[in-house]
């Protein structure tokens, strides 16, 4: 078994903000994320698929089709976009690192036949990252 | 003369829209950038000040005076924010980088006195920086 | 199980020295470590924690209060120290960057209850770190 | 158990061709990496090895001897090398970085006695990497 | 005036070797560069244009179309290249980094119009890199 | 001219202290690096060279040679030492960045001289750096 992992990135915009909660609770548990006019970051990206090498080409899966892929089902969707409006699969979920995570493997997941997804790693910041291995973990 | 430099960093929201162009005109100039509900950047800024190292300390400016005084005057007000909605001080002109190292310069400066400022580095991406050292450049 | 990681940093200075060895055989195992005046290092530390997001906030934990707990509990304790002469907890060991995970893990792990720490990665320069998962890895 | 990384890296040119295909297919499926003249990377690796410190040293195992180690079996040969042409033990594999990761393992498990070796990481870019822990992972 | 850079990236292989020189003399001066099967790297290129801000973009030049332009007329001539054979404009010169920064300084000085070529930064490993200003510097 | 520049680095451990003052205003001015026992950074040290490039070799001068000069003169002065007990050269001066600039600049400037030595750039952390152009600068 062989791990391949592929970065890609992509910028966006959100807010942390519970509204079943006051505006104080909101301030004292999200601090300045929950700024109402929103903040943003530069996410990076990690998707680490494995299996076993091709014999034809010494790939476990073609890194081109992989970062396609991931271009095309995930930041086609989320790049230059507020999470917290313009994706309608994220609405009513926070837009946490940890809940975008598992988004991003619920998008790959399917996709992912010639051999399996591993893990999504997502960094937010260059000190913050989260990563999620599926439900089997 | 001798240049020290500190790196600090603020995350943000922003949009690029000419309010006097069409819908069109702005998606063709600024494309993705435009979006309305905003997208955003974990922005890295470098301050550049130079001087002659003081004979008592061996500094040109007590780095962490010039941490204090960056993170007091730019990053309070840019971190966490949207930058075309929540500071005053940007109304009316493009959150561009070109403007923010411009916009940066012009707090600084008059408040750096026991050496002079250098050079403001903002980087947007890992790929896009801007640079400004000032008019008298 | 979604894994979330945290970056902090401290200076110190260490030296490598076994006392009941001779100075020749120090220089021999230890080389330029063995420095008897210290020299010293920029440590990167990543802390990761692992649970399952909280519905009322799509956190695991607050990445600010373990942000928190690493600097209150770690860096406050080894930031512009010599770890051989400053940090009593760490007299008698040698101050490798193995032994350093171990410490920082013991420091830690009680104090996360909310969810568990999983991993404590400890870079000494940019060319070597150690991974510690506590002892029953 | 504890973990340890030592980074060591190489440059080299290969290419990706499979000799019982026709150009066509070559190029449909290694796009650019088909070319014949060859192109190259600055390729980073990470070995990483695992276990218990050493009550004399605090060590799992010395660094220095880890890094001449890699040095010499692995840099030794492939740095500054045509993987396609300089290096007898890769003809008739593919030189891609599943393989070379694999390679790599197979050239250093042997020579790691006093620790185990646990995982090899192999940048080829800095958005592509490959990891490979070994048959029995 | 302010200054923008942009990052692209291209992968290449190439050889130092002086044809009117020795082998040997070529393996002194060159040592492991002048191997005749090539080598590769992973060159990292900054480009930076200096202007004033468009009033009515607040952009010195579209970054978008500096990156398109980069991509067009830099990294489809060099990227997954052999430089010493694929390049017919280097035939003749050493593709050595201080040349090929030269070269793409005269690839793009005369597409950029609407602001200046200000300098061009490539990378040739982690820890090389050169710098070009133009002639008048 | 084109501009060359070569990255070393160095591990050393030093503190910041001026005997003339009291315990108090030490810490007052130098804050945690006054710990009498030391601290210690990862310095990574950035020399740029001048000069036009040789039409025998493309190179304004060999980067092997710069690189072994930096590590015989700098490097092998500096790496795992303490900056305030183990250099003479740096008796009765701080060890500031600023001043660990000069102090390189003066070492290296006199046997460089197939080219010009343009500037020194050293990093203290991630966060920190200084830049020397000598004196006529």
């Amino acid at each position: 078994m062989v791990y391949l992992t592929r970065k890609e990135h992509f910028n966006a915009a959100h807010q942390l903000y519970n509204p079943s909660w006051s505006e104080e609770k909101n301030i004292e548990v999200f601090g300045k994320c929950a700024n109402k006019n929103f903040h943003g970051h530069n996410y990076n990206l990690f998707v680490t698929v494995k299996g076993k090498p091709n014999p034809d080409t010494g790939f476990i899966m073609n890194v081109k089709t992989l970062s396609n892929l991931i271009q095309q089902e995930v930041c086609e969707l989320l790049d230059h976009k507020n999470l917290n409006m313009d994706v309608p699969e994220l609405k009513g979920t926070f837009a946490s690192t940890e809940n975008l995570a598992i988004f991003i493997w619920n998008k790959l997941n399917p996709l992912i036949t010639e051999c399996s997804l591993h893990c999504i790693e997502l960094w937010e910041t260059e000190n913050i990252y989260t990563k999620y291995y599926g439900e089997t973990d």
